[in-house]
């Protein structure tokens, strides 16, 4: 059996380990965290820092291939692990991409993606000087994440807000659809999309409301979709799977976002809505078996369930029962002890041939599924 | 959290807990080989005999609920145990019914559900004198288990074949089909029931060959099964997962052939093809939440990965890369490291809309994905 390691210990994680027990595979987890959702779902569980050369070297060296379910992890490590022959989907180059936002937007203009107008600030007094690109979006190059290292900065007055450390400045896209794309790509380079999902976002926290899959776009725009997310997957000439988030404006322009080079939140429906789940694909990839199915088997609704503000503490999921007793209802609950504002601790996916059905249910569990303490 | 066990860690363990991997409860197995399937699966891995009466007593007594993934486990533990306020999925008092195939028959006999006829026979000398209901099929009472335990009498002269110890002798049915139903019983006394699968079975080795659900019956045979069904598993006064066996004659008569207290092979196939699998539904049972939707979303084939003949030893999966390209099969390992012929190795589930596809598929998985060593 192979043995293959994930570092982080998730719900990510979580979720391909669940995808991992059909396969004959030897699973290792890191993570500093020794009760994180993944911790009992693997065969060897190894506590320690993602963000560290040593505890990352050490993890990998005694595996054949090693993948993330965060970005956030050693690259050094990893690079190092990689010339001595360990497998890392994806390649840690990618990584050095993703994880720097600067990086990541030359990335796409390099390779002509399609992707918001933008100017790189070293410091507070260069953004100062980038008036005409506003209103804009101030992301820090490295060190943000769900939400932190990222400031709107609608006025000159905003201005102040930016950071003074390298960032970069974006102009704000007029969003009329808010999309992801899933691209696979194995070892023999052969490719797999999944259908984009249409997505609509909580304005205060930043984080996944609900969302809709397939996403009703015209046959044009899912051609550039499909065309633009491929691009930007395969210029990264790497294995792995891609998680590529992009905007649609009024007049069906597309524009990159960000990309995530792992299996992805915006990807959980297809655990029973699709063939192959997000985390079998990333199976057949890490152990070279074909890809699979990318259809979905009916159409989905994905609500997150967030810790409620106002809570923290040991998690309490009250309307649950609503929930379960829904007849094309999928119940995942991560087993996060503690909850707090915006965390994310399960998530609800509703299958039907009706879209009506679909919305109706997805509200449903909104207003009545909530996790407090 | 609740915490659960499970006495057993084979594949039906280890599906149970890929299912518990949803909810928030902490697991606990018991199982006396550490490398069994479910081992890696758990929260707490408990090494321990389940039919010794210290293990099963001292494992469950730090429990909230306790269930099995296989009948032969110490009956009089769980019975203390239940005294002691454990919960137990099903109660101890079915568990001795379905161990003993004398009790069992009488059970039938009791609540006049339909099944073959039979005598008991104490002895190899009162079972000579049993001549008038050959043919016939002769079950130990106790210590029998997929396949062993069972001798077929065909004429006079195969009556010394037949065991010497209690036992049951039963008129053999003129099998037109072979089914199967899985009834839920919640707590509440609610109850569901999965739509029958149809079953082919290999005559030599007596293990699933391949099956199809929903079995193909018209709609009186169906209401025949179903009440049938239903009375077996509600007389056991138990709340749990009953999978019924039965057989249907030329005349559509309906006779059960055996129950299985538990999740079952039988039910495999609604892990994909239907909205609440039995893994997930067994849940529900035990932590008491409402219970699940058993429709299909997909009419499904499941066949068995079995053992093949002349091979022993750490196994190896040929042709398991024909089942991953079909675009609407799940492949399911279950990561026992040595095969031997006939042991139940991994299953692959089809789904589709037409029967010639699902028949087309399970052929060829038959003929192409073998275990080997």
């Amino acid at each position: 059996m192979q043995k293959i390691g994930i570092l982080g210990g998730g719900q990510l994680g979580k979720m391909l380990l669940q995808a991992a027990a059909n396969y004959p595979v030897e699973t290792w987890i890191m993570e500093n965290d020794i009760e994180c959702p993944a911790a009992h779902l693997c065969h060897h569980f190894i506590r320690g820092d993602i963000k560290k050369y040593e505890d990352v070297y050490n993890f990998g060296i005694k595996l054949d291939a090693l993948t993330i379910e965060i970005e956030n992890v050693n690259v050094e490590a990893l690079e190092q692990l990689e010339k001595e022959g360990v497998k890392i989907f994806p390649g840690p180059s990618v990584l050095r991409i993703i994880k720097n936002k600067i990086l990541q937007k030359q990335y796409y203009q390099q390779y002509q993606i399609p992707t918001a107008s933008f100017v790189i600030t070293q410091n507070r007094e260069e953004l100062k000087k980038q008036e005409q690109l506003l209103p804009a979006v101030h992301k820090l190059g490295t060190g943000g994440y769900d939400g932190r290292g990222v400031q709107f900065i609608q006025t000159k007055e905003d201005l102040v807000k930016g950071f003074d450390q390298p960032a970069v400045l974006e102009k704000l896209i007029p969003i009329h659809k808010e999309i992801a794309q899933l691209v696979v790509i194995n070892g023999k380079k052969e490719t797999a999309l999944y259908p984009p999902v249409e997505m609509i976002f909580d304005p205060v926290l930043n984080l996944l409301d609900y969302q809709l899959c397939p996403a009703e776009l015209t046959t044009q725009t899912l051609y550039k979709v499909e065309a633009i997310a491929l691009a930007v997957a395969k210029n990264f000439n790497s294995p792995g799977l891609f998680t590529v988030e992009m905007f649609i404006d009024r007049d069906k322009n597309v524009f990159v976002n960000e990309t995530a080079p792992r299996v992805h939140n915006s990807g959980h429906h297809t655990i029973e809505a699709h063939y192959c789940s997000q985390f079998d694909m990333m199976w057949r990839v890490l152990l070279g078996y074909p890809l699979g199915n990318t259809d979905p088997i009916l159409p989905s609704a994905m609500i997150n369930l967030i810790g409620s503000n106002n809570y923290r503490g040991h998690a309490v999921y009250e309307g649950m029962e609503e929930a379960l007793k829904m007849e094309n209802a999928f119940v995942h609950i991560y087993g996060k002890k503690e909850t707090k504002p915006g965390r994310k601790m399960g998530h609800v996916t509703i299958i039907s041939r009706e879209k009506q059905d679909l919305l109706h249910k997805a509200n449903l569990i909104k207003h009545t599924v909530k996790v407090i303490s």
